[in-house]
């Protein structure tokens, strides 16, 4: 049988372990997918330090649009990020009738909707494995592993940079700052690291999980996102004293009232499988109502993982690419007219359990307005500990957790809290989540 | 579009539970598939309860060969188990053309080359998803998720029986024996539990699991196997105060000289992920060249969670079943003709690392004689413990880890350590697995 012909856009980390994997494992591969998968092309900006990497047995051009239009190429993979370019080639690619398989979470994320309608038309497959969770198979097992259960919630560690500052921070008692610096200098997280500190990269991954596993169209402006970058090494620490772990995490889940989508660093019981999922390494669970809960662990990110994932796209991709278009996987799991409209809830109709920190004038009273302010609101207690102030301090750290309650509760809360003339400061708040077994 | 019919052999825990979710979620369902699925038929041995059960839905039998002989079932669903009927009934529904889905391990381990050899020929599906692992979406993500990869090893929790009495025995300080008991009244057991607790259902699912990974034939009959009746507490807890946790796994790993597929107590680092797997929980690790180490964990067995697979399976042959059979998913992930010939390694050749435990008089000369045996074999020592004798014992534990050498070396070490005077009785020897993270 004819070989499947590969254009890749991009030859950086993820292209160039693409291209390696493929030809490493180039026996194995075609006695999977039946034939062989060859990138006989690739768009690239460099084209000396390409032609080192590549060899001579592809064609590397610049224009990424000499690609998306060479009628030779079957399957174009989309490896150049952002969401401007990317968004424009994927769509010429889709034009000209080709397959892409792309790792491209923001392009997703933002203009999903559009891609996979325009691939629906057009009766070509979107392949999207690398986009979430590097080499873990996370896609397929939401879009065709659990199609049988109603899924009730997802929650992942899908950012390897903000799980690496984590585990460092607890293990070596260091700040935020100190081990983000120490990250850049691993190549762990980037010289703006914005995206991955600040939630945004889980963010996408998470509005794709989501769509997936309720079979909603992306809504990525309703996700609601809060990083990292201003935990404390005291919280981590309290957090283990009260047996509980600081991860972010992306969490997805589906109630009577619409559906969470929210990224946040979060406390879970140390002894669940995942919050031992330390440096940066990635896992997501996956709570279906058969099924119950399953955990789904790897690499999130870098060359080969990566790769592995959109190799793993080109052999689905080439098994599937003469069958009836009708009958493939549907792109968000669900059949396109199918998809459903249950509205994402803002944060502040969310329900979850709290952390509350504060720093309070060591008087008499304090104890009886906090849990009077939280009584009035409906808010129960489930632990609370106060610290002996250190020497020459007058201010006690009390730390509160909190039984189940709605989001805008906690805000009131927080709000009556930090005008008692007996607090100082704000209260810290970081949300907690038992995930059930 | 039509529905899709579905006729199940047996109605027993996993078919009801196929009923349920079915019903249950029959919306979802529909609206990933793309189509309805129902089940208009199933075979049984007691109607009467049967109608109960499932009320006036479905046409209720007790011929099975009605099910697989009927021109208007589409699929059928084996889970009657065992492999003599069960493959008569699976061979017949191939040759009148129907897709199969099975729960049947043992079916497939020791028949599966003639039944895809069936399939293959006749251009239908069978699909095996539930077979390993219960609900987790293993064979998913090996046939189809890690295709890029060179599988170097899987390593398994594979039976959900064993780990809950691995995890009692040592949580609870209670016997083999004791923990047995319990978990039959728990239904966790069966009455008569050899095929469990004797590694031989564990060693069903890794060779299912090595024939997708190497792209090997079915050879049930070279699996090596060994359960952990004969386990105690003792060596439980030595192992603990090592570092180390027993599961029972199932391990499959490439080597130079041929392929390990192996089921047996194993000692493994208590830091790794996979060793805090416990209960009747099931996880699997497998590593690939390109994507590192994966993990996949979930319940391993009851009605839902198997459901959820055999119901995924029908998803996945739904929408698949118009699609080219060339095309398709190849059975076990490379295509037929290009299974590979690699052999399977007797255990004598297996390479891995020990805990040897003996008792031994408290004389002079004893440690110079064992490390004189093991040195003359070239087996170097990981660590020693040498445990103080009981009052009034004469004899005292001496514990050792050795790193990785050949099983016949093991083998040749314990006879002449059992044949010194100074060892009272025999060594006792558990195989150890650092699984490289």
């Amino acid at each position: 049988m004819k070989p499947i012909n590969v254009g890749l856009l991009g030859l950086g980390t993820v292209g160039g372990g693409t291209l390696t994997v493929l030809r490493r494992n180039a026996s194995e591969i075609t006695r999977r997918a039946g034939r062989e998968i060859r990138v006989t092309m690739a768009a690239v900006r460099d084209l000396e330090k390409a032609r080192k990497l590549a060899g001579n047995e592809l064609e590397i051009v610049t224009d990424p649009f000499e690609v998306v239009n060479n009628p030779d190429i079957d399957i174009v993979v989309e490896l150049i990020g952002g969401y401007t370019l990317s968004k424009e080639l994927v769509l010429k690619a889709i034009a000209n009738g080709k397959h892409v398989v792309t790792a491209n979470k923001a392009l997703l994320a933002l203009h999903g909707n559009e891609i996979f309608k325009a691939a629906q038309d057009k009766g070509v497959m979107v392949a999207f494995e690398a986009a979430v969770a590097g080499g873990i198979p996370i896609i397929k097992a939401l879009r065709e592993g659990l199609t049988a259960n109603r899924i009730e919630w997802i929650a992942g560690i899908i950012n390897g940079t903000t799980n690496f500052i984590l585990s460092e921070m607890r293990d070596k008692g260091l700040s935020f700052d100190t081990v983000l610096k120490q990250a850049q200098e691993l190549g762990y997280a980037e010289a703006d690291p914005t995206f991955d500190i600040e939630g945004i990269d889980a963010a996408h991954k998470l509005m794709i999980m989501s769509a997936i596993g309720f079979g909603i169209p992306m809504q990525f402006d309703k996700a609601y996102t809060e990083g990292i970058s201003k935990l404390t090494r005291e919280d981590i620490q309290y957090a283990e004293e009260l047996g509980y772990r600081i991860k972010l995490l992306g969490i997805t889940k589906r109630t009577p009232n619409g559906i969470e989508l929210r990224v946040h660093p979060t406390l879970i019981p140390t002894k669940r499988l995942i919050a031992n999922v330390e440096g940066v390494m990635n896992a997501v669970l996956v709570k279906g109502d058969a099924v119950g809960a399953t955990m789904y662990y790897g690499r999130g990110a870098g060359a080969e993982p990566t790769a592995s994932a959109v190799v793993a796209d080109l052999v689905d991709v080439t098994r599937m690419h003469t069958a009836d278009p009708e009958h493939r996987v549907p792109h968000l799991a669900f059949q396109p007219d199918a998809l459903s409209d249950t509205p994402i809830l803002p944060i502040s109709e969310v329900r979850t359990s709290y952390y509350l920190r504060m720093r309070a004038f060591d008087k008499p009273g304090v104890l009886a307005d906090l849990t009077r302010i939280l009584a009035d609101l409906e808010i129960s207690i489930d632990a609370m500990i106060q610290k002996e102030p250190s020497e020459g301090e007058e201010q006690v750290n009390i730390i509160m957790l909190t039984h189940e309650t709605v989001e805008k509760n906690i805000d009131q809360a927080i709000a009556k809290i930090e005008a008692l003339s007996t607090i100082a400061g704000k209260v810290t708040r970081i949300r907690l989540e038992e995930l059930e077994k």
